[in-house]
């Protein structure tokens, strides 16, 4: 079994190290235009092999794993290239425009659109782990479109890394993607910026961070390369989220600015319900 | 020695635990309201016996690990009952109106304020940890309003179990503490909120969510009756941060609008930076 994995980072590398668990005899080539990408992640055991988008006829298995814009500029070459057999699987955070990229593409059926909720905020092969994709949810979108083999495929695949499958429309997973990981990321990357203008010595007041700071913030350690295209591919939903939550966020300044602590009180204690959501999704 | 902890909550809980762990002869007194609390103390092993705020006068130590609003009320009639040579430690997240509401007191002397910067977003007895305090800082203000014995046998606690200390004023404790950690409650609280109130279907959509959620939203699940007198006692210093925190998000709203990700692109590579800072704190 011949496996390409074009951007060899954190979750491409981190699905070659899967497969290397899980099908002894596949063997693993990366495509990147990083050099240094490349060098780590034969080093470090991701991928077997360096190869290019050329090689890709010989390919059984495609996993395009780079930023989304590039994905929407690669993936009907990708499809160009590889053979009628096989498998092209993507893992973009944003679904709807990559699904219309290629809906007319003569390979469709060779192309399968998912979003594993995986991730950590590092980036390159050196962050790739193996484990990442155990019990996390991978959403598949427009699953009708793909050959029934492949799909098959696909789900020995994922189910074999011990993945949870979830099947959406593009336009409904972009539309709750946006709440529940875009906009955690602009509130980190707000939160971060605003305590960096803030504190210029920051030596002596990052002492008096603690875990909750590093939790809230953790998000901002994330990469700008992946995620600046996330955000314009899924602009009108991230404004939407933006817009209530910049409400929410004034409507608590004005109950602080009018003292009415018990109107606080509630809101807290409404949204502490937040625990048995979080507990139902472990 | 005598060590009355008041409030045995995740602070109070956690602190007796330890001392338990380093004062092996110490008997530990626990003073709550909730009858619950304190069958749980006793059962949890957090306290040896309960007691109430008349048995004071043979306390050694006094812990004051309750929601700030309290402290505010009884520290001064604390100070009252325990005797010369007690010495009293608060633990409040705020700290300019709990100094100021002891200021003029006859045994101000006995009092050491302190805000440990330790803490898990659930509370009561059971929560209560052993070690919850090795490595955390521990921010110490006016410390040259307290006895020089006392103080010293606050450092030897605080040493034993493994706390840094930094000593502030309370002034600057409460603009600064305002942005490390009231701010990302706020934040936190509000994304749980707005993502709730969006996503009615929850069970579907939580599913969607991964880790980087679960970590903005995790403070969302702090206790109500704790924060709302913090924000209420830090409210010229939260309001404040608030608006720089409103006002950046605004920001990268607009530039959304303008689709200059150029720009959102740069916002989040300079906010990369909190990387450098919380390895430094580490």
């Amino acid at each position: 079994m011949k496996v390409f994995i074009i951007g060899t980072g954190l979750i491409g590398g981190s699905f070659a190290l899967d497969i290397q668990e899980n099908y002894t005899e596949a063997k693993i080539f990366g495509v990147d235009k990083n050099p240094t990408h490349i060098k780590e992640a034969i080093a470090y055991g991701v991928i077997h092999e360096e190869a290019t988008l050329e090689d890709l006829s010989k390919a059984d298995i495609v996993f395009v794993t780079i930023p989304v814009d590039t994905t929407l500029g690669l993936l009907s070459n990708i499809l160009d290239k590889v053979n009628d057999n096989t498998l092209v699987i993507d893992a973009g955070s944003t679904k709807q425009d990559i699904c219309n990229s290629v809906k007319d593409h003569p390979k469709r059926r060779n192309f399968l659109a998912s979003h594993p909720i995986a991730g950590t905020e590092f980036s390159g092969p050196t962050a790739a782990i193996k484990g990442l994709y155990k019990q996390k949810t991978n959403i598949i979108c427009e699953v009708e479109k793909t050959a029934f083999k492949l799909q098959e495929k696909a789900l020995e695949i994922f189910s074999k890394i011990g993945m949870r499958i979830r099947y959406m429309d593009p336009v409904s997973h972009d539309k709750h993607i946006a709440y529940v990981s875009h906009l955690s990321h602009i509130s980190s990357f707000m939160l971060g910026k605003t305590v960096i203008e803030k504190e210029k010595n920051e030596r002596d007041i990052f002492d008096m961070a603690g875990s909750g700071f590093e939790s809230t913030v953790r998000l901002a350690k994330s990469s700008p390369a992946m995620w600046t295209p996330i955000f314009e591919q899924n602009k009108t939903n991230v404004i939407e989220t933006l817009e209530e939550y910049i409400g929410n966020l004034q409507k608590f300044k004005t109950l602080m600015q009018q003292e009415n602590f018990e109107a606080i009180y509630e809101e807290m204690e409404n949204t502490n319900h937040i625990k048995n959501i979080l507990n139902g999704i472990k």
